[in-house]
């Protein structure tokens, strides 16, 4: 997967930021995506009880707009979450953005990221509308990446481009997030567009699938916000329509930029120093190795071990242990860094200070193999847990 | 609630500790508690799929000794968990015990805390028990309450004196734990011993009344440990039965000190400095009211907030709407050190720098209210989060 620059964006999509004072750091805090042409949507959203006012009417704008899309608006900064006005400043701000675009309302996707229960102005955002679109001019995807971060360290852009029987089709997807993640079957905030032509159930289909196999599959903390957002457009621009035949190879593609995008957020974990790849094999369906590679994945314990380059093998069994899926112990093999660390259950002879030496690796892999019949896999990024996490999350909003 | 030395133990214990250079550090590390005649014994242990050699002799044990317990044997330094050896380590080391006290082998009740993973040697342990037994003479309470403790900073023991009809009996425990510690439904290791009289039926449904008000209701790390155990035993020895009449006192007589064990485990949680109560209510019924709970107090990101002293409740009604549980956000009031910082789901207005003082005490209160019928209610107990944590915890075992 290569950085969006070196390939060709989608087709039919334009590109805008302002700096609107939401946030107080001067660096852009409001985007807006335009597809040229209403673009067929999917979009999953978090599955938290409090949901942001964006989620909400994100959700029917889409009922209303039978899927279409027209333009994504965005800010970082404030969450408009748990806020006395927050439907209404949804609202007020997609209607302004509507407006000066001429399209329907309802065609506007808003999604907000930042601190929750703080009210938010929003004349900061219907004030910038003439400037946002004037700078759809010159606007860039690359600058939308960036606007839309919050504690991030790096953008996270991933793109793809597919040779399909009608010609080439290109995806490109931007996301953020670094704590507040485990996104439970959407994430924090990604937006992913594809100038490929296909029906709002199959881009549906499509989108969940590669939702389940990438956001679906991370945690940082385990604390699943109130805001998260994974919408797909598909404008059709390319001139290129998905069929049945490509469906597979759409999908796939569209499955890979998602996950090349979710492991950048676990990659960029608040605090985090390495990016942890779990394998679960052998249980008894995929959905019991997701529960044993996410327990895993979220225990503090195995997580500052990773952080010590300890190959402290006993708290991932535990974590394992209690996920809340049958297994037999005494089948459960575990490798980290491919150096088998416990064979059947029990310490296995490894040479220690290699291995530890191993785990300073910025990038450390754990194999928790359950022998037997079982077919269940799954794959889980995270990230090690560090004394920078303690930092980022203590300091006073204020 | 007072310290033990304030008051009388319960009759008929003995107590001894030795250094069986189990641990490195010079500190004893076995330790037995002997009841001069055999006590009605209820336990409650790990719901880890991985269980410990202890723990699962421990239940054959009180399965076959009808619940009856001459003796605790317990080491720190080593969870006897994952290895090659642990079964036969375990079933050595009781019968060793067992022999020299003149008891049968199913009346010992095993317990071990410790890394996971490393093979015991069992003559360190074999070898002690004459300078185990010699210890009994003059071995205290608080000695045994001192051996077991790991990364614990402080002992942790409760006691309680009740007047039943028939006359005084007294409860005396102790429990250790700081670290791998969410118990769900048992502790890391917990012992509580009565001279009162009962039948074991009784003191089963009373231990069980009580695990659920005190050690399922804590949480440090998220971690459920494979070596949780929580044994009561009550010997008689104070000649003092409890009748129908006394159950209710005596039971939450014993519930008290299970709690103010619990309680010390949450304050003395890996490099926490705060103790945080949280009090749910208005919930469906307790059980949700107790998984809101627990989904705040396992929040890395409600934690760290704490430690900061940050009156950040975004984060708490964020934590609360993953609970897997129904309400509604609108219907939410959160207090904070009793200051309301969040009314109807909205933020309310208060005092943000003297909040800020009030969250410096190393005692903090959460409270989370939903308005309507709901009668469900639960107290829950953690600590904060803060960089100690990740330091203990990602430093090399060896």
């Amino acid at each position: 997967m290569n950085r969006p620059q070196e390939l060709h964006l989608p087709k039919g999509y334009r590109y805008a930021t302002v700096y609107a004072r939401i946030r107080k750091a001067k660096k852009d805090d409001v985007a807006l995506i335009v597809s040229d042409t209403p673009a067929t949507a999917a979009a999953v959203f978090t599955t938290n009880r409090v949901k942001a006012a964006p989620v909400l009417l994100a959700q029917a704008n889409l009922r209303k707009s039978k899927g279409k899309v027209s333009a994504i608006l965005v800010n970082a900064g404030n969450a408009n979450c748990a806020t006395q006005t927050g439907d209404a400043v949804a609202q007020e701000t997609c209607a302004a953005v509507a407006t000066a675009l001429g399209v329907p309302a309802e065609q506007i996707l808003p999604a907000s990221t930042g601190v929750i229960g703080v009210e938010m102005n929003p004349a900061l955002i219907t004030k910038s509308v003439p400037k946002l679109k004037n700078a759809l001019k010159t606007g860039t995807f690359m600058q939308v990446a960036q606007a839309i971060l919050t504690t991030d360290l790096v953008y996270k852009v991933a793109c793809a481009e597919v040779a399909l029987n009608g010609g080439v089709v290109r995806i490109a997807g931007m996301t953020k997030g670094s704590g507040m993640i485990q996104p439970r079957m959407a994430t924090t905030l990604g937006f992913i567009m594809t100038d490929a032509a296909l029906p709002a159930p199959l881009l549906k289909t499509l989108t969940g699938a590669a939702n389940e196999a990438s956001y679906d599959r991370i945690t940082v903390d385990g604390d699943t916000s109130t805001n998260d957002t994974l919408a797909v457009l598909a404008n059709g621009a390319s001139g290129v329509k998905v069929t049945k035949d490509d469906e597979a190879i759409f999908g796939e593609a569209l499955s890979r930029v998602a996950q090349d995008l979710a492991i950048q957020i676990a990659r960029d974990g608040e605090g985090a120093r390495k990016l942890i790849t779990i394998q679960v094999s052998g249980a008894a369906d995929d959905a019991a190795a997701a529960a044993i590679a996410r327990s895993i994945a979220n225990s503090p314990l195995v997580k500052t071990a990773i952080a010590g380059s300890d190959a402290n093998w006993g708290r991932i069994i535990c974590a394992a242990g209690y996920a809340g899926v049958e297994f037999d112990p005494r089948k459960v093999d575990i490798a980290l860094q491919d150096t088998v660390v416990c064979e059947k259950g029990l310490a296995a002879h490894f040479d220690e200070p290699a291995l530890k030496k191993a785990l300073d690796s910025t990038e450390c892999t754990i194999d928790f193999v359950i022998a037997g019949r079982g077919q269940g896999r799954a794959r889980f990024w995270t990230c090690d847990f560090t004394e920078g996490y303690i930092r980022i999350n203590g300091s006073y909003r204020t």
